[in-house]
C-alpha cells in the first residue's frame, strides 16, 4: 500500500472503545486503507482516550455542553472544528452516546458512519441487544450504516446475523454481537473508502 | 415411530402451498410426528387444495363470508368446526391470506402456527421480502409464531436468516427466503410438538 491510498478517520466515542481498537488494529494491518487522525469524547475518564494515546493517535475529551442525549450548538460546532481541521474524510461513531445533529451532518454529508448493535430496522435505540432478548427473537445481529437526522434510521451499509441461543443472558448476547461489531465495522469502512473514493484516489484531500 | 407418537395437524392456505408440500414431505418421511388430516383454504381455486388431494388427505375450500381481508363469523364457526372434528392438535397457518380473530384463536389457544418472510418485529405485513429490499437492509430472513389477535405478533418460536444480494429482485430474494421456509417450517412443528406434548403422549387424543 501506498501514502495514495491512506484516507483519514476521525473517530467519536463514549465508552471503552472496543470498536476503535478492531478499526485502528485493521488500519494498523493495511486491512483499512486510513490512518485514524483524531478521536474525540464527550466523557474525559473514557477508555478510548487512553486506547488512542496508547496508539499515539491524538485523542481529546471535548465538553458536550449543556444537553444530556446531544451536544449543544457551541459543542458541536468544537467537534466539527476539530475533524475538519484534521482532514478527515469518514467520521466513525464508535459508541459515541450523543445524537448528532443537523449542523454537524451538514459538515461530513453522507460521511458519518454508525454502528449499532441490532439488525435495523428492528431495535433501535438503546441497548438493542436487551431490547432483542425481551422480545424473543432467535436472530439478532449489527448494522453498520450512514447517520442521517433520526436515530438509527440512516442508509444501511452492511449487516450481519447473529443467533440467540435458549441461554443466553443480556451480557453473553452483547458479547457475541460485539465479536461480530468488531469484524464487520472495519470491513464495512474499507469498503465504504474504496467504494466511495476509488481504490487510488485520495478523495478530497488528493493534491497532498 | 410407533402411531402412539402421531399428532393431527390441520393446514390453512390461500396459494400454492409450497410450505404445504415441505410439511407434508416431511411427515410422510417421518421428520415430523404428525398427520395432516385436513387441508382448508378460503380459495376455491387454491393449488394446496390441489397438492393435498394428490396426496390422499382430505382439502376443502369453506367460503370466507363477505369481508374482504378476514373470516367473518359464520365462516369463523365453519373452520373451527371442521378442524376441530377432524381433531387437530395444531393449527398450521400455510399463506393463507385471512387474519384470524378472537373467536378462532379461542378455539385453539396457542395452537395456531404461522411463518413469515422476514425477521419479525421487522416487516410485518404483506410482501415481506419487498419492504426488506425497499428499506436496504442486507440481513432478512423466515420468522415462525404462533398466531395471536394482532398481525404478525404472536411469540417467536424460530428465526432463520437470509442474506440478501446486492443484485437480488423482489422475485429472488423472495424463491431464497421461501427455500428457508421449507427448511424451518417442518423442523419447528416437529420440536414444537414435541416440546409441547413431550415425545411419546399423543397429548389431547391420548385416549385413542
Amino acid at each position: 500500500m501506498t501514502r495514495a491510498t491512506q484516507f483519514k478517520l476521525g473517530v467519536l466515542g463514549s465508552g471503552k472503545g472496543s470498536n476503535f481498537v478492531a478499526i485502528a488494529d485493521a488500519c494498523a494491518a493495511g486491512r483499512v486503507p486510513a490512518t485514524i487522525e483524531l478521536v474525540l469524547s464527550d466523557l474525559p475518564e473514557a477508555g478510548i482516550l487512553d486506547r488512542a494515546r496508547e496508539r499515539g493517535i491524538r485523542a481529546e475529551h471535548l465538553a458536550p455542553g449543556r444537553y444530556r442525549t446531544r451536544l449543544d450548538e457551541a459543542a458541536e460546532r468544537a467537534y466539527v472544528a476539530g475533524l475538519q481541521e484534521a482532514g478527515v474524510d469518514l467520521v466513525v461513531l464508535a459508541g459515541f452516546m450523543r445524537i448528532l445533529k443537523g449542523d454537524f451532518l451538514g459538515a461530513f454529508p453522507g460521511r458519518v458512519v454508525n454502528i449499532h448493535p441490532s439488525l435495523l430496522p428492528a431495535f433501535p435505540g438503546l441497548e438493542a441487544w436487551k431490547q432483542a432478548l425481551d422480545h424473543g427473537v432467535k436472530v439478532t445481529g449489527v448494522t453498520v450504516h450512514l447517520v442521517d437526522a433520526g436515530v438509527d434510521t440512516g442508509p444501511i451499509l452492511a449487516q450481519a446475523p447473529v443467533l440467540v441461543r435458549d441461554d443466553d443472558t443480556p451480557e453473553t448476547l452483547h458479547a457475541r454481537i460485539q465479536e461480530v461489531e468488531h469484524r464487520l465495522y472495519p470491513a464495512t469502512i474499507a469498503r465504504w473508502l474504496t467504494d466511495t473514493f476509488g481504490a487510488c484516489a485520495r478523495g478530497p484531500n488528493l493534491e497532498e
